[in-house]
């Protein structure tokens, strides 16, 4: 391993929720990523390209080929994407067949902005996954690097867990 | 890779100090870790050794064989350190030769109490490299895998860099 | 000014949203105010009353008299309501003729469990005016003690104004 | 009450300490007092002066002198002091001669920083108070507004008292 550069693609989900008063609700706000990557002193390289904001039950099949597409063109070899946690694993698998790249799909449980939350972990290990794994698509939630196609969110028991 | 336990070793430095007032100073204090990874969510099996708590500058080669001893008679083959920053890469020197263990060590130059710290991030790294990564020693810090023998830090420039 | 006692009725608001995974939205939860005057360290002595757990939209002409009521039969002169920021000036009026008694009503635009959010400042200021201000109804809300008569949230801008 | 501005003081202590892990200890840094009241949405008429960058420890008479002359000369009848808990009631004497001035001391017994920190409430506290309170000195500290003259810090409890 060395300062192989990182992409990190943002979609949206719980992790970019923020709420706002006037509406009564939350929405997907601007990505918190490139801030919690400031607050990790990350020195390794790295660029953020925020290509969607939604929900991840709102992600279609044309925004699943857009980041599989964003993946295959980019020149890093190393992809974390941050993504709602309800379709990570549909994701993984329009993503599953790129070859020579190592992609991690993370989010969170929780919204970012809040002071407890998963995310800057779940960040951390997509991070380490990105450089350590091989090539293929990894999910890195709960505190486990499971293989991105053979997961599944145990919605009511709110972790992922193996297939 | 599967749900093999980590074993998490806390040594104490920058990661787990408070501020005590009436002391005027900051302290090495009950690990924080565990707590961090319940914010984490961590649902991976893991246990926590409170080995030390001491600044890494007031490491002896007697911790450091401690620390070793520790590791090498676990029965778990993936283990996470935290460690001060200051002589991690010591610390990865006195354990590389263990056979058959992914050691990962990680720290914080903040301590975890704070709300901008980096502690979280590098947790998650070291959490997804013991899992991802080949057996030897590894240090996740600065956004980097860094192969545990080949880094040392960069202390006025607050980060971690290829030797 | 001495150690009189502060009555504190948590009746919901954004104060107390929690955000909830499984649910994909935010809800009111346990009252997050007595975890906010512990972080405060806060030695003068208070009770805290968990009336109601409602946003300020849904609660009625009933809640309102329960609030009063509330007020009227406790020992204590000194109250603070914490309260959603969207009708807290009905309940203002509402307690307006209670005689005695220093009623102050707070709440935050953000949610507590927020990293940045506005609660703790709010609660704060309103901890420091049932103590200081004069028996009758007040408003502690965008930095400002309102006489609880004379203010409005403007809704659109975000904060709380004169009338 | 109306919104009459209010001169925010800021003079240093444990509120405003920064752990600098270069040096491998904290020291005061750039006051949070102007990121904490923009965390607070305050929207009241303020002023901020960072007069100081002290441990209260170290304050002189000359340094109390020239915190009251910065009250004298400014044109605010109401003003908050942020200042180190040791000597706060040192600093409450130098300036209760002032007349027409409602003056208001704050401090925090764990740095701003901090995710679990006293700071904002107490800042909240203080901010109120400055508004509320008739002319003469005050420090609200321990969830108290205490008469600025009848207060002692106690050291080993971690809390302020009445003298």
């Amino acid at each position: 391993m060395s300062q192989e550069p990182i992409l990190v693609i943002t979609t949206g989900g719980t992790v970019d929720k923020q709420y706002f008063d006037a509406l009564s609700e939350y929405q997907i706000a601007d990505s918190v990523i490139p801030k919690l990557l400031a607050t990790a002193r990350v020195a390794h390289p790295f660029r953020v390209i925020e290509l969607l904001r939604k929900d991840s039950l709102e992600l279609t099949d044309d925004d699943r080929a857009l980041i599989a597409r964003t993946i295959e063109t980019a020149p890093e070899k190393r992809i974390v994407i941050t993504h709602g946690s309800d379709t990570m694993t549909d994701t993984a698998k329009a993503v599953a067949a790129i070859a020579g790249k190592t992609v991690v799909l993370c989010g969170a449980l929780s919204p970012a902005r809040f002071a407890d939350s998963d995310a800057l972990f779940n960040l951390g290990m997509a991070f380490a996954c990105a450089q350590s794994a091989a090539p293929g698509v990894w999910i890195t939630m709960s505190g486990t690097v499971f293989d991105g196609l053979k997961v599944r969110k145990d919605r009511a028991a709110g972790k992922f867990v193996d297939l």
